[in-house]
């Protein structure tokens, strides 16, 4: 069923699934292409062909059933199971990660953070506790961790990385601020926030040439 | 010199710099784009492509000078200049944001954050005072604030945005869970944390699928 899906569609997947979510939230049971298309601000044919990837989930004239969808587009996301996460790295962003409860919601289940500062451990952040980096091997062997967030500095990375490999981490949500060089087996998901801002400025500079 | 350069190569320039970057803090002043290319895993006829689209900054055989690379990609990127930042939301996310040092290296200036928390206001933050939401329009007005990076719950977001706009912001780095639909003038590059995390679990899902 997912063979043969562009990469452009699997990265909009997510944003129909937060769009949904929101409409759901808002009581809306079904929504036809045109209206789904002015909230999400793309073309309704485009909406169309993305969903019709998937089998089509909607009736000529009839709109979409929202629950249904978003059930769906979740299964093909594999939010629809259990996660086991770690965090490395319990400064502030590593907080805000933990403490970002949406996250649980869609199957991504924090069991703890880990971070060198031993004034942090055995504390706890929304039911996760903190331990010392030494305590990693242990924790994953005897949990089921499948992903680790990285947000520790970029020095630290790697060796972090390679550690939790060894011990069956299969996929890397990355904040340091470089590229973990893994293995091809292993899933990394870079949020290189730097990046962003720099793109950010990039749009800002160009706009104020444009106009003189 | 700008126009017409692909949205693909403008989104790879900050993975450049940022490669560039730290080539010369391991005092390298000098790369060839084959080396370059290993170290970005892309290949080199890539690099080369991509470096020619701003008049190419190298000779053949001869390599690429990094610090002169490093700073024409800034210039492109605008980040030789500096800019004015405020950040909304002094959470665990906007004291992250506050607190990543790279951020001013690279022309970005946080002057002030701001949070509803009365508990926050007059704190500093890296030398950044936390201010109540009612301060924003004064803030903004006497400072040179240019973007705002919006820190703060998806419900509250888009009003804030509003306010901002009217007085003057021109860019949102926007990390709350939802699109801020604004006029086409104002630039908005969004971080949605959670999207991000969904495209990894599609692709530990469908990996997962392959193997059986």
């Amino acid at each position: 069923m997912k063979s043969g899906i562009s990469a452009a569609v699997i990265k909009r997947l997510p944003r129909y699934y937060r769009h949904l979510d929101e409409l759901m939230e808002s009581g809306v049971d079904r929504i036809s292409s045109g209206e789904l298309s002015k909230r999400m601000n793309i073309t309704a044919s485009q909406i169309r062909q993305d969903l019709n990837n998937f089998g089509g989930f909607g009736q000529q004239g009839y709109g979409y059933n929202v629950q249904y969808l978003y059930d769906e587009i979740g299964k093909l996301l594999g939010i629809d199971k259990q996660h086991g996460m770690i965090i490395v790295g319990a400064g502030n962003l590593g907080k805000a990660i933990a403490n970002y409860g949406n996250f649980e919601k869609r199957g991504f289940i924090i069991k703890a953070l880990f971070d060198s500062n031993t004034e942090l451990h055995g504390k706890e952040i929304r039911g996760a506790k903190v331990y010392g980096l030494d305590k990693l091997e242990e924790f994953v062997a005897e949990n089921d961790i499948e992903i680790a967030a990285i947000a520790i500095p970029k020095n630290y990375a790697p060796e972090v990385a390679e550690r939790l490999i060894k011990c069956g981490v299969k996929a890397f949500w990355n904040f340091a601020h470089t590229d973990l060089n893994l293995n091809n087996d292993i899933i990394v998901e870079n949020v290189h926030l730097s990046e962003s801002l720099m793109r950010l400025s990039y749009r800002l500079h160009s706009t104020e040439e444009r106009n003189g």
